[in-house]
């Protein structure tokens, strides 16, 4: 197996528990290995740090597996962490059908998204690392979570940058690929071939259920960026009297609508628009709500981008403000990573101001448990999500 | 009423929704009034910005109780707020019998504390102008809460500030001065008369609910800074195998025992130890926990202190991990407002890099719902409360 030395002067990362190399951290390799294979990493006094896998066309060049020397890199690990992965879903969530199984460094898997839809799953192969192990990770799918279908979702850009095609199709098995599942009592069709990313967004499962004390049937909502309709859905579950649901995407908006009527939810306005606009003209209109709720997309996919970002950000949240009566609820989100959580509230502060309302904060999460993160790995923080009691001032 | 005139340099931290006027910020006054007197504060442009009480003892010579002109600051006033305060904890906590029923700024109401547990209620004035509508709140918490009994627990020195005397007794009514309440189904006897603050630490209910995906029949725990048991009940109710419960107070421990007997637990060792000795013990005799619960008391009374608190704090956090078996939790607190969250999660990592483990964070939070917080003011956000996950590293 080749040997990865890091330089003297580098940060001490991996000591931390961060599971990257750089290029810019490696001295030098000695022995001969082919792009993705295993490799043992030394630090400049030749101490044992750690194994993964590398890939010289990568700027990560190696991605850690693990910082214990006696772990064999085989089959049998790789089951093991899969195994080790879903043990922490049921521990965390009891009962759970449907979540984020594999969540890549997070459970040790660099490279690796797994999401269990019922008895499907959908899964993401991220690096040449793991492609070159994916009959290992097949079997362990198979042995831990005898699923009915394993669908790829690998139709994602960053394979490239691996040196590896994007594809997407079943991998074992077969089934519909629209799937059911359920979240807080709420049923959801998941499209895994052509949804966002793997079809739905399980980092705000404990969010969409932190709205619930929000809801009586006195409640009228505004779920903007409704997307499949998680918020609204939610709202409706918990007797919302009447949910207005805005997203750009007329597909969105389709399957919104189909998951209202799978729950047998009547109580909701679908509004096909830009939500910047919509917020805009609601406040020009004078609309009120009793709780309004802002779930964007990320708008920051770079640290560059984040001053347009935070800009918009700025705009959605001054006029979503606007719009909540007296004492009611603001609910607001950010998946951006590069906007970091004191960006996000000194965000919402700003906006508080400019809309003349004093903000009670009621509560401030994450993303769930099935979205764990490394203590080092600053790049798993990326959800902020806050609900303020919103208070007119002079 | 007198009319405060505020600088045009001022931070525009009022406007924010901070509810603090200090000396510094104020130009002039116009008008006569008393120590304790509500006033009317305006900007430099002579623009109407809210009302509140002045005391000009204190530094912070205005705390606000409304930015709205129109509200009448009179008995009705207070019953409002007071009703608020509790509706709001009814829609938050469901069922809610015992919790933090006000909290001063948070809940519109400088300088007023009201803990409710059960049908007894203990209060602290904490500031001149409280003390002067001292009749007017008496009323509130009869009306909103009809208690069998109020307790005063003014026996804090911050009153002393605001011209005021320590003292403590029964305000209204006559009940035992132990209560018995229940919360997360644990119950406890909580000491209204003697016990610290005003006998029980409501802040961090949700937070002691947080561990219960962390045990099971096989699960030992040790809980450091146990005071009157709070994580150690939780962990019995959660059905912990073991749980070991340390505290450097004699009272405390009595306390924790009475509570684990009223709960019916037996399987707790007690004792009464200086918790820093103790971990730094148990890692020298190689003892080892499945879970391991730091909950210390404030380090850091003020910004001066926390460097020696960072010490203090990180010696306990690097003992603690040590303690955890590999693959464990480690449950980790800082009520220290002074020690902000990012250098807590600093101080954690360092203990963490120091005890060579990689920690996988699985929960953060702050204070429960019955503790809200001013978004304008950073001081309501003292609590740090995390879960994590740990592994050994090389």
């Amino acid at each position: 197996m080749a040997k990865v030395f890091l330089k003297r002067n580098r940060k001490k990362r991996l000591e931390q528990g961060h599971p990257w190399i750089f290029q810019s951290e490696v001295d030098h390799i000695e022995g001969d290995f082919e792009p993705g294979d295993f490799v043992d990493v030394y630090n400049h006094q030749h101490y044992f740090l750690a194994k993964g896998y590398i890939n010289p066309k990568s700027q990560m060049i190696v991605r850690v597996l693990t910082q214990n020397p006696e772990d064999e890199l085989n089959e049998q690990f790789f089951i093991e962490r899969i195994r080790q992965a879903w043990a922490y879903r049921e521990r965390m969530i009891p009962g759970v059908r449907s979540c984020r199984a594999i969540y890549g460094e997070a459970d040790f898997l660099p490279g690796l998204i797994v999401d269990k839809y019922e008895d499907v799953l959908v899964v993401q192969i991220l690096s040449l690392g793991m492609e070159k192990r994916k009959d290992w990770i097949l079997r362990g799918l198979l042995e831990v979570f005898q699923p009915r279908a394993i669908y790829l979702r690998n139709d994602v850009y960053v394979r490239e940058l691996e040196g590896l095609k994007q594809e997407k199709g079943f991998w074992y098995g077969e089934a519909e690929t629209e799937v059911l599942i359920e979240e807080n009592g709420v049923k959801y069709i998941v499209d895994i071939e052509n949804g966002q990313k793997t079809g739905f967004f399980f980092d705000q499962r404990q969010n969409r259920a932190a709205i619930k004390p929000l809801i009586d049937s006195n409640t009228t909502v505004l779920d903007c960026f409704t997307h499949i309709g998680s918020f609204m859905l939610n709202a409706c579950l918990y007797g919302a009297k009447h949910v207005t649901a805005v997203d750009i995407s007329e597909h969105a908006i389709e399957t919104a609508k189909r998951n209202a009527a799978l729950n047998g939810f009547t109580n909701v306005e679908f509004v096909v628009a830009n939500a910047f606009d919509y917020l805009r003209e609601a406040v020009r209109d004078g609309k009120q709500w009793d709780v309004v709720i802002i779930d964007p997309p990320a708008f920051a996919k770079s640290a560059h981008a984040v001053p347009k970002a935070l800009r918009g950000y700025k705009d959605i949240n001054l006029n979503g403000l606007k719009l909540v009566k007296d004492g009611g609820f603001f609910v607001t989100s950010s998946c951006s990573y590069h906007v970091r959580p004191h960006m996000f509230e000194e965000m919402v502060a700003e906006a508080a101001f400019d809309a003349k309302k004093i903000l009670r904060q009621v509560y401030w999460n994450g993303a769930g448990y099935d979205h764990p993160k490394l203590l080092a790995a600053d790049e798993g923080d990326y959800l902020k999500f806050a609900i303020y009691e919103v208070h007119s001032r002079r």
